[in-house]
């Protein structure tokens, strides 16, 4: 199987976790596109009745194009269950996140949610966290004067982009990528980023997500956080 | 002399410390207002050769009205002096900004200066912040979630209106106010605010500012951190 057939995978074993009446927060990026598409099929099927929050725009109007009712995440209650993809995860289901940019409302969906359910292909599970770099969401004022200190501490940053401009995140933020190479110490990391002035959020998604489904070679592994003794 | 005389005393005592050639971190709020435009004289009569960065949009435009050059914050190099106002100041230097909603860009310059000036009338010196209300700075998506948590926290929130609106900041977020009473622990209340998600940035400087000038019945009083022993 190829990466997307394993997304699709693991995109429609997600869907059987979601109940008739449950609120669901649906994450962004492409395994969780083919896991909406997934979702739009079994609403339309079986007349589900589920109302969903989105962490991105993106999202929500893919799944309003298919039909799924998606509110405000102001005007919805508790978050039952969140579904949505990872860019690295650690042996401790420590994660990163935010290579599509969407880490901050991705976020804010996850810690309000009862229970976070991440897909992913195998690709994604790692021993150590930070090949991937750290997508840091920063206020645009002063922000070049935060890449200098990130540069100053050895974090090796660079913006992104989209195109020849700076990519503006829905909360019109800029990203600020860390190659870090490898993240021994997450918890300090997190709590050194939080307490940086101009940093709104970072891509640690540390003690949040509950269930990861990975898709691999030899077929569909569910893991739970439960599991890990 | 009234409470506007005082600022005006300070701010023209303030203004003193601003030397020809610096890079000059403008702040916001009714004392800096005075304060500016004494500088601005100042610039006119000595024929001054300084450059500032402001922390709001309002002050930058009074300022270039006064004829003082000012420049964003990214086109600059390290701010040599930020002279700003404070809505509390403990005894041990720590403060509350914020109750004119520019905390945000005010702590990104601060923290970008290589000295902070605070300018206050005595009512604005306390024993133990927490009287005037905390302001923080939130992401408006899912916001009423974080106004919920702070309400079960006991932190007694209101959100920042504006009219019959929402208040939004420069960089288009709210200001939710937390009335605390009295902060025991401003370091502990300020890591626990900037480590939940959602969160943009508190009212809390702590161990930022340098100098304090006080204006008093009895005159002008001149505070250095160095003098705390």
């Amino acid at each position: 199987m190829d990466q997307n057939e394993l997304k699709q995978l693991v995109g429609d074993e997600a869907v059987k976790h979601i109940k008739d009446g449950m609120i669901v927060g649906l994450g962004s990026g492409s395994t969780v596109k083919l896991m909406v598409d997934s979702l739009g099929k079994r609403v339309k099927n079986e007349q589900m009745n589920i109302v969903c929050a989105s962490t991105s725009k993106r999202t929500a109007k893919q799944a309003q194009d298919l039909g799924i009712i998606v509110k405000p995440l102001d005007e919805i209650d508790q978050i039952d269950l969140t579904i949505d993809g990872a860019d690295e995860i650690s042996k401790d289901f420590d994660g990163i996140k935010g290579g599509g940019a969407a880490l901050l409302w991705e976020k804010i969906v996850a810690t309000n949610s009862k229970k976070d359910l991440w897909i992913v292909d195998e690709s994604k599970m790692v021993d150590k966290l930070g090949k991937f770099p750290l997508p840091v969401e920063v206020i645009p004022f002063g922000s070049s004067h935060l890449f200098e200190r990130f540069e100053k501490m050895g974090y090796k940053p660079t913006y992104r982009m989209n195109g020849d401009s700076m990519l503006r995140t829905d909360s019109d933020n800029y990203i600020i990528d860390l190659h870090l190479g490898e993240i021994d110490q997450p918890n300090e990391l997190a709590d050194q980023l939080s307490n940086m002035t101009g940093v709104v959020e970072h891509g640690l998604f540390l003690n949040i997500v509950n269930t990861v489904i990975v898709g691999t070679q030899h077929g569909i592994k569910t893991l739970s956080r439960e599991d890990l003794g």
